[in-house]
């Protein structure tokens, strides 16, 4: 095979505060050549998640950091180009991991092949892949929701947030979104169903969160922290659950938030538990089965934000810290 | 009958910060008479608890606050010294909730017949009562603690702390107690067997309780709040286990100290829970069951710290709040 070209973003150094376009650096090196139970791998598409902005911090974490002057990584869908493993042939479309760059080795852990025929591939990095299982595993496991009570997301129109209230729905809930400016809140009320959907970004948003809230709120998956928190907070129920998913509006804070009210997890005997989609992977045959199904009978709706070519990746991931996709954010890279 | 005096202590103003002593009233006022269906019970033993700085205030709790001008509330051991109630006889001695006063009237809900040959009925109020019985759903049903974890507890010598270690060391973890003084660090290692008990007052006590800590802790029962809280934070493991149960460090404040930082919640999966033992009210045979075999069997210890009469009450409870007690705080009124 002609040597081929593998443009890698990588983490050119660690942001303080918020990151910008700097932080982040292109390089082109020659694609690595697979060895013997190694399949190599062309970028379909990358995802943009949340995550990501941990693993660009040296900070202790559930995962190890990127270190600087390594590829970015992330979540792909991958066409196997070369293969020197039985399981793989040329051709085949997998999930995995190949992080921000045009091709990548893998040994074959981890991969898993799709059916193209079976839902478009980029599913699987969104509605029916880590995200939509997030929502999933978060909602029902921890957030425990019954008919009737009401369920309040952050990010509502984003890859988890949408997922969350859409499952709310299916279980007979009352979904209160939150979203950034009246056009995604118009689509998480009009195409996803949800009951309500408030803009964090009006004048008088707690006001109106609290009158789309009018029996409280008996489950807060937390996905973003600071201000729309402060929000919910004294709008929880009794017995209020709230499934700590992610904390996107502090992530580039240089000095810890402190949390809410310990008085009010006591009073009002709250229930604070931090996850991730890991934790569930016992959940995942569940979570496609139940996921599969509401898509192809059309309960769960999702949205896709595709951005075109790799080099604008690290552009598309700052835009997704401050909210400016639209659904799930995702880039073609071939 | 002839008239009895009935003494009362009346919260007679809302404490703002620390209460002190011109927040009660002591009046004298003539017992009540038994309507139909009704007792009038002399109380023997006032149980004083941190919850009652609670019911000081007006803010909105999960109980209403007692106000002001009215007796302040609290269980009590008493002799039931006339019966209108076919299910009670004079002479008969009652676990209730008769409150800082030495006579009070039951219409017989809530009242439990103690058996004096069974046990000092005393316990009832503290060890076989609800302060052990907190301990007993917090640790078991919330920090579902396994063999081989370590279990951190503050107010360690205190009706409930001293429980959750005890309990703690019956099922096979390491107990950690934070206490108030040397002594009372050196009753909870001796006495009731912690596996160590840090002084929160002492200058290194950070470093002594992480050295006390050598595995981390998995299940830290939160009774205290405050500084003690800050220094158990860093230690949490993680899928760390926090039943939140009272803050007594906080209890005087003005305004709400900040809760911890979220983002360990999030990194660590920790899962916090408020709780109040009657939310758990199903468990109560299990817990007569379990606990009063272990005292009977000396696996679980106990220690009263008992004032002399009804108008030693206010300043015995003002002390609670300061940790001057010693054990299980009781008021013997008669």
């Amino acid at each position: 095979m002609a040597a081929l070209v593998n443009r890698q973003i990588l983490l050119k150094s660690r942001p303080v505060g918020a990151p910008g376009l700097g932080n982040f650096e292109l390089v082109q090196r020659p694609a690595p050549e697979p060895g013997d139970g190694e399949v190599l791998m062309r970028t379909r598409y990358l995802s943009l998640d949340p995550y990501m902005r941990g693993r660009m911090s040296a900070a202790k974490s559930y995962a190890k950091p990127v270190e600087v002057g390594e590829p970015m990584v992330g979540g792909t869908v991958s066409e196997i180009i070369a293969s020197r493993n039985a399981n793989f042939a040329v051709g085949d479309i997998v999930l995995g991991f190949g992080g921000w760059q045009d091709y990548a080795l893998s040994g074959g852990a981890g991969l898993r092949k799709l059916d193209p025929a079976a839902a478009p591939v980029t599913t699987a990095l969104g509605i029916l892949g880590m995200p939509g299982m997030t929502a999933y595993v978060g909602l029902l496991e921890i957030g425990q929701p019954s008919s009737g009570e009401t369920v309040a997301v952050a990010a509502a129109s984003g890859a988890v947030g949408s997922v969350v209230g859409q499952i709310a729905k299916i279980k007979g809930c009352r979904a209160v979104g939150v979203a950034g400016g009246p056009e995604k809140c118009r689509y998480v009320v009009e195409q996803l169903g949800f009951d309500a959907c408030v803009d964090h970004r009006a004048d008088d948003f707690v006001r109106q969160l609290e009158a789309a809230c009018p029996a409280g709120i008996d489950v807060y998956f937390e996905n973003v922290g600071g201000a729309v928190q402060q929000a919910v907070w004294p709008l929880l129920n009794d017995f209020a659950r709230i499934p700590v998913c992610g904390l996107i509006a502090q992530y580039n804070a240089t000095t810890p938030m402190a949390g809410p009210d310990m008085f009010s997890v006591l009073r009002k005997r709250l229930t604070l538990r931090g996850f991730i989609v890991s934790d569930f992977a016992a959940k995942q045959a569940d979570f496609l089965r139940d996921a599969g199904a509401w898509v192809r009978s059309g309960r769960l709706k999702y949205r896709e934000d595709v951005i075109d070519g790799l080099e604008n990746a690290p552009a598309a991931f700052l835009g997704l810290l401050q909210g400016k996709n639209f659904g799930k954010l995702l880039v073609k890279v071939s």
